[in-house]
C-alpha cells in the first residue's frame, strides 16, 4: 500500500496515499474502536457537517480572513459531500473520546484534501490549503460538532415524522373501516362498556399524532446553535461578525430556522436539547409499545384469546406448533421500543456527566439519538405496512360479546340507581344470564326504554359524546 | 370505637362513627399499605378532587340531574376541603391497585358525608346523598382521577417554577457579582481559554431559564383534560352537555386554561403528558446535577483542589477530620436528582404498561411526579438560600492561573498558526515557562500587539462574542 | 422551650434542652429538608448505627483508649436504642450530603447524651462524655455509616426473604390444588399447547425461589465490611488492632459473619454490593411484575376475556360501572414492581458518580436499597394474602379449551409430519372444526392411537416430561 | 439471479438458488429490518447454535428417530459452522419479532442445505432432509433459541473476562510502580488526609478483581438450560429420554457444565439469569465509569486542575487549542458505561413484558447483553493498553501537597483531641500556614512526636492498617 506522511503533536505517522483523511483521523481510527461501525453509516451527520463547513467557510471569506480561491475550493469539497461523495472516508467509530474532535478532524481533513484536489494540488499538501487553518478556520469542535450534530437530528426526526405519517394515516383507515364495529372496551382488562373498534383505532392515530407535534417542539428546539463560539463560548479566534455571517450562511445551506444561541457559552456546555429531543423519543417509543401491546393482546387466540382482531400473518409462527402464526411484527416494534428507552438512559446519564464548560460525551448523545430515530422510523413503516394495513376484525363475534355482557349494566345506573345496578349485575355474573332479560323480569325498565339503551351502537357513542371519532389531539 | 355499619358489593363492614371517608375507602385502606404515607401528604390532589367534585355538581345542578338542595350542599363540602378541611380524611396510600378508583370513592365519600352534616343528616345516611349517586354522578374514576391528576400536577409545577425563580435569580446576583473575576476555562477537565467567572454563573442562570420554559410547555399540555369521558371516553351515564358544562367550572374554579381532549376515548388511555412532564423533570434533573457536579468541583480543595470558589460551609464536615467543609448542599442536590431520573423511569415503564381503554397504573405515575415536583423544589430552594447566595470567589488566585495558563496560545493561532502555537504550547509545558515569555523571545509577535491580545479581560470577552452574558436562552 | 447551647465548628447553637441528639443534628436538621421522612423510619438502620458504636465502644475499652466507665455507659445507651429506645430522636432527612456524616453524628450525640444521663450527668456536658472524642473513637463516618448501612440492609434483606416465603407458599398450595386442572399453553399470547394450571402456579413458586437464592447470595456480599477504615481506608486516628477487634464484636452483636475487606482503601469508595444488590431487587421486581400481569391476563373478563382464574374480590372496582371487580392487588404490586426499577436506577448513577476516596451519595443509596426491600416486602405478602391464596379456576372452561384448540396437532408431528400437520391446522381454523375430528376424517391415525396421544392430560404432561412439576430451580 | 422455489405456510416464495437459508429465513428478512445488521455478526451466536443443532443430532440419533445417515450429514454441517464456515448465511436482523424462531429457522436452512449437500443432494430437497422434520426433530425455538443465546452468553462473557484480566494487571503494575508516592487523598472532593497513589490504583484492580467474580457468578446461572423442553416445557414431541441426551451432548460439545432445569415449564419463560447477568454488566460499567471518572480529574490541568497524573497523549487534543491534549481514551470507556446501563434498561424492560409461557422478547435480550460484553471487552482493553500502561505520577507535585496540607491534622486527633485540631485546622487555613509550624508554635506536640507522626509515608499506612495493598476483595 503506497502511503504518505502526516505530522501532528505526537509525531510523523503514515496514512494510505490515496486516503482523503489525514493523520488525525488515522490516530483516533485507532484509538477508538468498540462499535464495529462507524460514522459513514450516520449520512446525515457526514451531511450536517459539510454544510457547517461550507457555511464556515463562505463566513470567513466574507470576512476576509480565508483567501477566496481556497474557501471556494472548500466549499466545492463540501458540496460533493452534500451530495454524496466521499462519505465512505468518514471511517470513525461513532463512540469516541474528545468531545468529537476526532469527526470534526475527519471532516477537515476529507474536505480539505478533496479542496487540495480541486485547486490541482496534492493530497497531504497542508501548506497550500490546511484542515486547521483554512477548513477549521474560526471553527472549534465546541461548535461545529455540536452544530453538525443538531442540524444532523433534525434530518433523522424529519424521517421520523414521514414514517410517523405513514402510520398515523394506516390508523385512520382502520378508524374509518372500523367504525360500525361495536365491541366491548375494557378498564383494567376487565369488560366495561360497549365502545367501536374504530375509536380503539382512532385512537391509536392520535396518539400518533400527538406524538408528531411533541417531535416538532423538540425539534424546533434544536434550531439554536452555538456555532461561533469556538472552544467555550467566548468567541476566541473567530473573526468579528463571524458567527452572524455563518449562522445566516447555514440558514440558506439547510433551509432550516437556524438561530445563535444569545448566551453562547452556556450553549456551548448544553445538552438540554438533545435530553429534551430524546425524551420526546422515548415518548414515542412508550407509545408505539402500548399499541402494540394493545394489538397483542386483542389477536390473542384464535380459540383461546381474546381473538378481536386477525394480524395479517407474515410468517409461520413456529417451528414446532403447525399453523401457529405469531405478532411477530407488533413484538418487533415493541423491542425496538425497549431499545429506544434504553438509549435515552444513555443520553440521559451522558449529558448529566459533563463537567465545566464542555460535555465531552456528544459523541454517544448523538449515537444514540440518530439510531433511536433510525429505529423508530423502521419501526413505524414496519407496524404500518406490514402489520396494521392487514388487520381484519372478528365483526360477529364482537357484537355477541356486546350482547352478552354485564358492563351494559352501566348505561343503567342514571334509571335504576347504582346499588340496584350492582344487583342485577352481580346475579348475571353468577346465572350466566343476560342483563336485558334480568332487567325486564325484574321490571326495571320497559322493554322500549330498555331497547333504545341497550343497542350497541348507542352504547358505544352515547347522545353526548361529541368528537370520540375526533383524530386530533393536543397532549 | 363508635362504630356504623355500611355496604357494598363485597359486604357490610363497620367504619368509625365519626369518619368522613366510607365502606369503599375503609376496603383500599385494608388492601394497600406499602408506602407508609397517604394522599392527604399530597395537598394538591386533595385540592383538586375537590375542584373536580365541585364542577361536576355544578354541570349536574345546571344539567337538573341532581337536586339543587344536594348539589349545594356537594359544592359547600368541596369549598370547605379546598380551604384546608378534612384532608386528614383523606387515609389512602398513594401506591393502590383500581386506577384510582379508591381514591375517587375517598372524595365521594368525605363530600358525601360532610355534604350530609351540612344538610343537617348523619354520616352514613347514604339514601339521602350518596356518595355514588350523587357526588360521583355522571362521573367515573376514569375521568375524575386523571383530570384531579393533572389539575395537582399543574399545582405542584407552579411551586417548582416559583422555586426556581429563586434559584435563577441567585445564579443571575452571582453572574453579576462576579462579572470581572477572570478564570480559565476548561473543557473535558483541561484547561483550555480564559473566561470570566461570571459568565460561568450566568450559564447556570440561562439553564435554569431555559428548564422553565421547558416546564411551562410541558404544565401546558396537562390543561386537556377528559372530564365527561366516564368510564371509557364514549361518556356513557354522563347527561347531555355535561362535559362542556363540568370543563367550564372547572376552569372557573381552577383558573386554568382547562380544555377538553377533542378525542375523549384516546384522552381516557393516555399518559403521554405525563411521560412528556416527567420527561422535563428528569431534564431539569439532569442540568440541577450538572451545575451540581461543576460547584463541587470548583470549590474542590481547599489546597489539593481546583479551589476556585468557596462554598459557605453549613455545618462541621467530618467526625473525624478536624476543620473539613464539605459541599454538602450541592451533594444533596445531586441524590435528589437521580431521584428523580429514578421516578421518571418509575413513570416510562407505568405509561407503557398501560392496556386497552385506561392506564390502571396511573397512580404509581401520579405519585412520582408529584413527589419530584416537590423534591426538586426542595433542591432549588435549598441551593439558592444555603448555598449559591454565599459563594465567594478566590479571584487572584483564578488571575494567576490565567497568567501562567498554556490556553491563551490559542489567541495567537490565526496570527501565528495553529501548528507554530503547537510548538510554543509544548515547550511552555516542557519547560514551565509562560507563553508570554516564549513568543516574545521567538520575536513571533511585537509586545504591544501581544499585551493587547493576551490581558485576561480581553480574552475572556473577545471583541465578536456580543451577548454571551445574556441570560437567556430558546433550547 | 427551653434549650441549651452547644458548639461545633460554625459556631455556638441553641439545641432544645430535652434533645438527645446535639449541634451537628440540629445544624444537619436545617440543611437537609427534601423528604418529609427521617431516618427514624428506618428502624433497622438505627438498631445498625447502634450496633456498630457498641462494637467500636467494646474495641476501644480492650485497646485501652477509651476509659471502661466511659464505655460501659456509651454500650449501655447503643443497647437501650437497638431496644427501640431513642428512635425518635434521628431526626434527620434519610437523603441528605455529607456523605452520612449527619446520620453519623446523629448516632454520636444521641448516644453520647444517654450515656450521660446514664453516668448521672447532664446532657451536653461533652468534656466529661464527647460525642467525638469517645462515641466516635477511631472512627470515620467513612467506615462507621456503610459498615451500618450494610447491617441495615442485611435486616432489610431477611423481612424480604420472609415475605417471599410466604408468596412461594402460596403459589406452591395453588400448584398443589390446580395440578388436575387442564388448560391451553400460551406462547406470544397465541395458543400452543396444553399444560395444567398447577404448572403455571408452581413456575412461579420457582420463580420465587431463584429470586430469594440470588438475594441470599447478594446478601452475603454485604458482610464485608470497612470498619476499621476511618477516613479513607488508611485506618488514620484508629488504634493498632481495632479494625480487627470491632468487627469480632460486631459480629458477635448482629450474629452476621461479618468481615473487614481485604483491602480498606478500597472498600470505602466501593458501592458494588450495593448495586449488586440493588439488581437483584430489580430482578425481583421484574419477576413479580411479570407474574401479576399475567395474574391479570388470565382473570381478565368475566365474558370478553381469558376467564381462566378468579381472584378474590377485595372491593368494588368501580365507580359507574356496577358489580366490576378489578385486579387491584396484581396493580398494587406492578407498580411497587416500577417503583423499585425506578429506585435501581437511581442507585445506579449514585454509585456511578461517586469520586475518588469516598462514595458522597451513600444516603440515596442507603435510602433507595431500604425503601426497595420494604416496597417488596409488603407487596409479596398483600400479594400472597390478599390474592393468591383466594385465587380459583374455571376447570370446565379450561378443559373444553384444549378440546377445542388447534395446538393439540402439534403432538402429532412426530406422527404425521410438520407440513401435513400444518394443512390440518390451517383447515381446522378455516372451518371451526376440531383437531381430532379432521385427522380422523382424512384416516391420518387410527382413533386409538389419537385418543392416548390427544387425551388433556397427557398432553400436559407427556411421557418424557420428568421434573416439571418440581418447585425448585437453579438460575 | 437463479432461483429455487420454496414453500410455508404463507405459500411460496423464491429463494436465491445459491442460498442455504431457505423460505422461513426469506420471509423474515421481509419483516426485521431495524438494525443494519445482522446476527452474522455476533459469531458466537452462530456457533452456540450449531453446538444445540449437533447436539440435538446426536440425542436424535441415540434414540432412533432420525436416520442415522441424515444425522450424521446434520452434524457434519454443524460442525462445519463451528469452524467458522457459512456465517455470511445467517442475514437476519439480531432484533426480531417470534422470540428467536427466524433464528432457529435460519439455523435449521442452512444445516439442512449444507447437509443435502454432503449427502450429495440439491440444496431445497427437503424430502430428503427437512429443516423441519429433521433439523429441529424434538425441538421448538422455544428452548433451542434460548439454549443457544445463553451458550452464546457465556462465550461472550470469556471473552470480556480476558479483558478485564488485561485491565486488572494494569492496574497491578501500577500500583506497585506508584506504591511509594505518597499524596492527598480526598473525601467529597475535599482534601481528607495521605495516602500513596498506589493504593489509589491498588482500588482499582481490586474493583475490577470483584466485578470478575460477580461475572462468574453471573455466568454460571446461564449453564441451566432448557433444552428438551420444546414449546412450553411440557417436552411435546421430544422424545423419551432427549432432554438429558441432548444435555449431555452439548455438555461435551461445549465443554461447559451445563446442566436441564429442574422445571422445565419455569425455565422455558423466565429471564431472570439474563437480567441478573445483564445487572452485573451495570455494575461493571458502573465501576469502570467511576475509575475513568477519577482518572480524568487526576489528569486534569496540566496547570488549572489536579495535575496528579499524566495520561499518555493518544491524539492531537484540540482543533482549536494548540497542545492541548485530552484524556480521550477514558471519556471513550465513560460512553461505553452509558451505554451497557441503557443496555441493561433495555434488558430489564424486555424481561418485565414476557408473558405467560413465553418471553418473545429473548432476540432484545440476547442482542442487549451480547453488544454489551463485546462493548466492555473492547473498553477494558483499550483502557488498559491504550492509557492505564502508559500513566506517569507528578511525585513531586503530590509530596508537596501532602505537606501543605490541612487534612494532616487529623492525624493529631488521637493526641491533642477533635476541637483543639480544629481550631489548629481553621487558623492553618486563614493564615495559610502549615499544620506543623502551627502546632509546633502553640507547643501541642513535642518536634521529634510531630515528625514521626507526620512523615508522608507513615500517614499514608498507618501501623494498623495492614492489607491495604492487598488486591484483592469479595463485595
Amino acid at each position: 500500500m503506497e502511503t504518505r506522511n502526516e505530522k501532528d503533536l505526537i509525531g510523523t505517522l503514515e496514512v494510505p496515499a490515496e486516503a482523503y483523511y489525514g493523520v488525525h483521523t488515522a490516530r483516533a481510527h485507532e484509538n477508538f474502536r468498540v462499535t464495529d461501525t462507524s460514522i459513514s453509516q450516520f449520512p446525515e451527520l457526514i451531511e450536517a457537517l459539510a454544510c457547517v463547513k461550507e457555511a464556515a467557510a463562505l463566513a470567513n471569506a466574507d470576512l476576509d480572513v480565508v483567501d477566496p480561491r481556497l474557501s471556494s475550493a472548500i466549499v466545492a469539497a463540501c458540496q460533493e459531500i452534500r451530495g454524496g461523495a466521499l462519505h465512505e472516508q468518514f471511517i470513525l467509530d461513532p463512540i469516541q473520546g474528545g468531545a468529537g474532535t476526532s469527526t470534526n478532524m475527519n471532516a477537515n481533513e476529507v474536505i480539505a484534501n478533496r479542496a487540495l484536489e480541486i485547486l490541482g494540488l496534492e493530497r497531504g499538501d497542508y501548506r497550500a490549503l490546511s484542515p486547521l487553518e483554512h477548513v477549521n478556520r474560526g471553527q472549534s469542535t465546541n461548535d461545529v460538532y455540536p452544530t453538525a450534530l443538531r442540524i444532523a437530528t433534525v434530518l433523522a426526526a424529519r424521517q421520523l415524522l414521514a414514517a410517523m405519517d405513514t402510520l398515523r394515516l394506516s390508523f385512520e383507515r382502520k378508524a374509518e373501516e372500523f367504525a360500525g364495529v361495536v365491541k366491548m372496551g375494557r378498564t383494567q382488562l376487565q369488560d366495561a362498556v360497549p365502545m367501536t373498534l374504530g375509536q380503539e383505532f382512532s385512537t391509536y392515530a392520535v396518539m400518533v399524532d400527538e406524538d408528531q407535534h411533541r417531535l416538532q417542539d423538540a425539534t424546533g428546539l434544536l434550531h439554536e446553535i452555538n456555532l461561533g463560539a469556538t472552544a467555550i463560548g467566548t468567541g476566541i479566534t473567530a473573526a468579528p461578525g463571524y458567527a452572524e455571517r455563518a449562522c445566516a450562511h447555514l440558514r440558506k445551506i439547510t433551509g432550516m430556522p437556524l438561530q445563535t444561541a444569545p448566551n453562547l457559552v452556556e450553549a456551548t456546555q448544553d445538552c438540554g436539547s438533545f435530553v429534551q429531543f430524546s425524551g420526546v423519543l422515548k415518548r414515542i417509543a412508550v407509545k408505539l409499545s402500548k399499541v402494540c401491546n394493545d394489538l397483542r393482546l386483542l389477536s390473542s387466540g384464535p380459540r383461546a384469546g381474546l381473538s378481536e382482531i386477525n394480524l395479517p400473518p407474515r410468517q409461520a409462527g413456529s417451528s414446532i406448533m403447525p399453523g401457529k402464526v405469531n405478532p411477530v411484527i407488533p413484538e418487533l416494534v415493541n423491542q425496538v421500543a425497549f431499545e429506544v428507552v434504553g438509549n435515552d438512559l444513555t443520553v440521559t446519564m451522558a449529558a448529566e456527566a459533563g463537567q465545566l464548560q464542555l460535555n465531552a460525551f456528544e459523541p454517544v448523545i448523538g449515537y444514540s439519538v440518530l439510531k433511536s430515530c433510525r429505529r423508530l422510523a423502521a419501526a413505524a413503516i414496519t407496524l404500518a405496512e406490514l402489520c396494521i394495513d392487514g388487520i381484519t376484525a372478528n365483526a360477529g363475534f364482537l357484537r355477541s360479546q356486546v350482547e352478552n355482557s354485564i358492563g351494559t349494566v352501566t348505561v343503567l345506573n342514571p334509571i335504576i340507581g347504582y346499588e340496584a345496578a350492582t344487583v342485577v349485575a352481580k346475579e348475571a355474573l353468577l346465572t350466566g344470564r343476560t342483563i336485558t332479560s334480568l332487567v325486564l323480569e325484574k321490571g326495571l325498565i320497559s322493554p322500549d326504554e330498555l331497547e333504545a339503551l341497550l343497542s350497541p351502537a348507542s352504547l358505544a357513542t352515547p347522545p353526548r359524546a361529541v368528537g370520540q371519532n375526533v383524530v386530533t389531539g393536543v397532549s
